[in-house]
């Protein structure tokens, strides 16, 4: 029987505590009265119980916490029967919607080991995945929909930490996650809500130079990489706070460096190389190339896991073709710190990306009236997979184009211009 | 900052594997494919993982699991604002009625300290109490109808056991209610499944009997005790193992070992004294002694708590009033323990008891089919309480009276006659 280490020597209480506050009063920017649904691995208990404390102290109805378990999932696959995996807990999630509709917030903790089905059946796991987002979608739409205001952070669990940090004994994999996740997470500072208020201020500076410009592509060059990337028609830039549809103004992710909106899917043309390896689902795909023609990459190459890199671009027509791409500072702390967190959360903001996928609906001008089809009609593009793939570094220039042809530099080596 | 600490020291892991598999074989007779719901205090995880391990094996569909927490609980009273004490999660609890009306099994793993809120403020906590209370209603009335099977279990929570044993280093405490709970419990044996097979057979045994004869009252003596207690009109007698209306026999409670059913309202008269304290909520109510007439407690008295109890009985007229009898011999492995657990489903089973407010409408000849109106014409109490108290020792003679006046030994000396 294992049961949890403690590592209070490893994670400093005092920057948990400030990250439990900036997740209440930054990410989430909780309301007077509003009830909070957090949902957190168990290992993540300590933080919990700040943002618990957070959370009543900044005025929330009642708080309802979920706990998940890596031991408890693996149970599941180790010893149930065949037919648990097309099971999921539809009854939860339904009254999870529910209170979403009565205006509760929402806070995910994350920190689960990305590995942890790796060695699983594949079918099974697949099975299981489907049937929870089948299940979950009456929540989940509550949610990407940005019905109400919500908010991800993580702890440094150490399952995650034996991941990145293989070759460390497992209190330091842990000191070492949990300083890079106060670091990026702005908490090891003295204010941090006023470092918050800043960034804040910086993403929203960005964003409205790049929606004043309206320019109609980005071109991107630097080693093995000359892309012409058209952006949407009536694309919008989003970065750091947002607003939802309840009308509160949050923070949904933390940490977050990017500034983003939706590329053309039938405009891109050229080639791109990534800058970082990409984990996906347990796999490194590394050294990516691929080529655009008229939106749809006609050739995919990768030093390492190139079949499986394939394999993602045949899941339907929308998987060749990008729904998002997004511009973070090479001097972002994220890129700083050099790691690889096997998280999108993180990996995404450490360099400029594009998605392969879906695109978000959100990201056009009065973006929540249009149809589907006007989305699609505008250039957006959609799939069932949405990943983020890195091809930023401080070898990069990017040049905005404007609809006259006429070019204004956006990054030169990296960094904004 | 406290974390849990690692009791597997303290905590027989092989022991806690057989009260996990006790609790899904005997508790719960889990079926292949049924759905399990099961709640646990966070510190009870490694019960919990074991608990589901076993589900799992024994052909689960989904085990769902959650956890709570003592100090979140505790950072509500501390922090939140007024308004939250009128508040409960309605859309949980009504999911989880929905996941029972589905044949969903239920698990509670019990031990939370018993006083856990008992320096807080009463009105809140009578408050909170109230809003859990109505919105557990939906969920609650599926398992006190016995719809589906359910257990509970107890786990040798921290806090519980320093309640317990306030002057025991920690560890020494968890490990004596852990052995405490595995003897109680009967996985210190080499085939506890076998065990209870056994038990729950001479819990039958003597249940039929007290069925045959019928009795319409059972006399209690002994030192300040002389009391004819009448049963209910169609009273039916239970102990052990029982089936629920989804047609799954089960052991709701374990440990267990009264045979118990419902006494009449209005016919039980003279004098009874408690043989152990009665811990209600936060208070030790001791010496209790009590004068009834025609059903009613007319003097009640008490040592330690009077002002307590005698608020208590003034809840509502059922209040003064019986609405369980059972029996447990004093040979009784609980009873021989010596402790005091200040948890119900311990302390009920050291002794032979009463219980003052609601009777259960299953402790009659078909009892599922009868009005509350037909219950209440038979004897059955109704109340807002049900609090037991132990009125049996090894001083004590019951005889049970039949219709005709005749008498026959049902106890001697606190032992089976
Ligand atoms: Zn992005
Ligand atoms: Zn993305
Ligand atoms: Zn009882
Ligand atoms: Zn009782």
């Amino acid at each position: 029987m294992t049961f949890m280490p403690d590592f209070k020597n490893a994670i400093d209480p005092a920057k948990l505590d400030k990250l439990a506050e900036v997740a209440v009063k930054v990410g989430l920017r909780l309301q007077k009265g509003q009830d909070l649904v957090m949902t957190a691995p168990v290992n993540a208990l300590p933080l919990a119980r700040l943002i618990t404390k957070h959370a009543y102290m900044a005025g929330a109805g009642l708080v309802t916490t979920f706990f998940s378990d890596e031991e408890m999932a693996l149970a599941r696959f180790a010893f149930a029967s065949d037919d648990s995996f097309d099971k999921a807990a539809g009854w939860l999630y339904e009254g999870m919607a529910k209170a979403y509709s009565d205006n509760a917030a929402r806070l995910a903790i994350s920190g689960d080991n990305p590995m942890l089905l790796s060695e699983q059946d594949p079918t099974k796991v697949a099975r299981a995945n489907k049937a929870m987002s089948l299940a979950y979608k009456p929540a989940l739409e509550k949610i990407a929909g940005f019905d109400i205001n919500w908010n991800i952070v993580s702890y440094p669990n150490p399952s995650w930490a034996k991941q990145m940090f293989p070759d460390l004994p497992e209190e330091e994999a842990v000191k070492t996650l949990a300083d890079a996740i106060f670091a990026a997470s702005r908490v090891d500072v003295a204010d941090p809500v006023a470092a918050w208020t800043g960034h804040n201020a910086e993403l929203a500076k960005r964003s409205a130079w790049l929606n004043d410009h309206r320019f109609s592509a980005l071109q991107y060059s630097g080693p093995g990489t000359d892309l012409t990337l058209g952006l949407a028609d009536g694309h919008e830039w989003f970065g750091g706070e947002s607003t939802a549809k309840n009308g509160i103004t949050c923070n949904p992710n933390i940490p977050t460096e990017e500034v983003f909106t939706t590329p053309h899917a039938m405009r891109v043309e050229g080639t791109v190389s990534s800058t970082k390896p990409l984990s996906h689902q347990g796999t490194l795909i590394d050294n990516i190339q691929v080529r655009f023609e008229g939106g749809r990459i006609v050739e995919a190459k990768a030093s390492k896991g190139e079949a499986v890199l394939n394999k993602v671009l045949d899941t339907d027509e929308g998987a060749r073709r990008l729904g998002e791409v997004a511009l973070v500072p090479h001097s972002s702390p994220i890129s700083q710190s050099g790691l690889l967190f096997y998280n999108t959360l993180f990996d995404e903001n450490a360099a400029s990306h594009i998605a392969l996928g879906q695109c978000y609906s959100k990201c056009f001008l009065d973006g929540a009236s249009l149809s589907k089809e006007q989305i699609a009609a505008q250039g957006g593009n959609s799939s069932l997979i949405h990943i983020d793939w890195m091809i930023g570094s401080d070898k990069i220039d990017i040049d905005g184009i404007k609809p006259d042809g006429s070019r204004v530099p956006v990054m030169r080596g990296g960094e904004w211009a």
